[in-house]
């Protein structure tokens, strides 16, 4: 009998705890919130979000180890090392450089929208004054996003969701994206990101997480824009130099920004000067990596690498 | 010389100000904050919003009315007596019965997807917690507008732009219109408004303000709803009773709400049982009437009646 455990059990899809059961897995919901080593340690597969890191330490560190699957249902997967992981003889299971499973997956593509129409409209404060019993929409005016110029940094599955979201919208759409995808031709290609922030008004961005993008976004080209946009982040926080972007928002260089990722989300500084500005100023706001993180989103992706993982054991079968 | 007010001058297009001196006419802002008494008492022109009544008993009350016209670059103008202004030789220039001049003004179909995304993403207590220092994703798990059943009720200027953008969000798009309308292909028709809330998981309301569409939404279709929908009214507070919302609400019959206007916004009362509830619970959201509230729209609004009133008076003479 093959043991799962599903580490971070909140709102995990019960047709996939049906769907192990009836292929003779015994499903365990983390209830007694036992730590990764000794998930590790006692379970054959075990189901993860990004709620914790796993490291060569910490594997090293096992007694002994009967993980020899760990399911993944996300891209980025930048908290588990998974070399030692190989080493160790556990496979990982995730969608990394598999995203042609992920076209009906939007959770990520709806929150960019959510995340710009609450900072253009200045949702946040208009809704705190009605709550103290007010009523003046005059304190609130906000921007379309109607004939803006967006421009979009990355034309993979996020970035391509989110351009033709805005062409819905009536935004007149530019986009970067380094390797040689074709365009619709409704869309303006930018010869580099410098370009991006010199002529959009709203500028979003959808690149990977790797070595070479880290800190993609800073200084060097924040500082280039000339229309004060918004920014909006929902890729990951590595990629954007936080010192950098603080100084162009105090600096009135970057008009306001949406964040749904940081630097530091394991291990988390309540003080990181990004939060402390963000209680001061409402054009900036920040959510706690709530991208993926929607029930129907996290269901669908539960499903599809429970299919990968049946798949993988009936070929080897 | 013809002399213009703008009564209410937040934000008002220069450009607007710059072409009516060129045709001759002498503006001035209302800096002084004087009346709407006033007002029609000492110019000839006034441009209003929303902030204020005109009434038979204010006209009859005036010395000697100056005013000639009143521009109000709104649809719905249930806020100044019309035959009233009429009797006393005022026109009145607005937008009602003129929707074909607004196609380009987005600004209250974009807040009712800055709305409908806000509530089902959580947005409000995901921001409030990660200000207080907090960075923990599981508290704010949303739901997608993908494959949500979303039912329209009307389907005028507002609500086939709307339509439109849910569609293109991957939603499943049902349609109540009670005029013979046709719809695309890919919009299923509702034969009521019993039928949208029956069948529904989103719903959003664009209706006209008329006396037969006073309390539209009330419990006989509120109650009617399965699926716990969230409810979207960027319309008219007149529309909806608002008691039987809040019973709805406090039953979980309905999900949710989010409504940018309430039955009394002149003379708003604090203490409306809706704004109590909000205070109180997450999956109630109400913003001061900023629908058509944004800058860009505003600007576009004035500049489209503007050229109204000069093609009008051009006719004149």
């Amino acid at each position: 009998m093959k043991t799962v455990l599903i580490f971070e059990p909140l709102d995990f899809s019960a047709k996939v705890i049906a769907t192990l059961t009836e292929h003779g897995f015994e499903v365990s919901l983390n209830k007694d919130n036992i730590s990764i080593r000794e998930a590790l340690e006692k379970y054959s597969l075990i189901y993860m979000r990004l709620g914790v890191k796993i490291d060569a330490k910490l594997l090293d560190e096992c007694n002994s180890i009967k993980c020899r699957f760990i399911l993944i249902p996300a891209t980025g997967i930048d908290h588990v090392d998974e070399q030692a992981c190989y080493k160790h003889q556990i496979q990982i299971i995730s969608f990394k450089n598999k995203k042609e499973l992920l076209k009906d997956i939007r959770a990520t593509a709806e929150l960019t929208m959510a995340l710009t129409l609450t900072l253009l409209r200045n949702i946040i404060p208009a809704i705190e004054s009605t709550k103290s019993g007010i009523w003046n929409r005059d304190l609130f005016r906000g921007r379309d996003i109607f004939g803006k110029k967006v421009g979009i940094i990355g034309y993979g599955r996020l970035g391509s969701i989110v351009s033709n979201y805005f062409h819905t919208f009536g935004a007149i759409v530019q986009v970067y994206e380094k390797n040689a995808v074709e365009l619709p031709s409704h869309f303006e290609r930018a010869s580099s990101i410098n370009d991006i922030f010199l002529n959009n008004e709203i500028i979003t961005l959808h690149v990977d997480y790797q070595e070479s993008n880290i800190q993609l976004i800073n200084s060097s080209n924040l500082m280039l824009a000339t229309k004060q946009p918004v920014f909006i982040n929902t890729s990951r926080g590595q990629l954007v130099n936080e010192a950098d972007l603080l100084v162009a928002l105090e600096n009135k260089v970057i008009g306001g920004a949406a964040i749904d990722v940081v630097n530091e989300e394991l291990g988390f500084n309540p003080k990181n000067p990004l939060v402390a500005y963000a209680n001061h100023h409402s054009n900036l706001i920040i959510t706690p990596h709530i991208g993926g993180c929607t029930i129907d989103s996290s269901h669908k992706t539960e499903e599809i690498i429970t299919n990968e993982l049946l798949d993988l054991i009936k070929n080897e079968v």
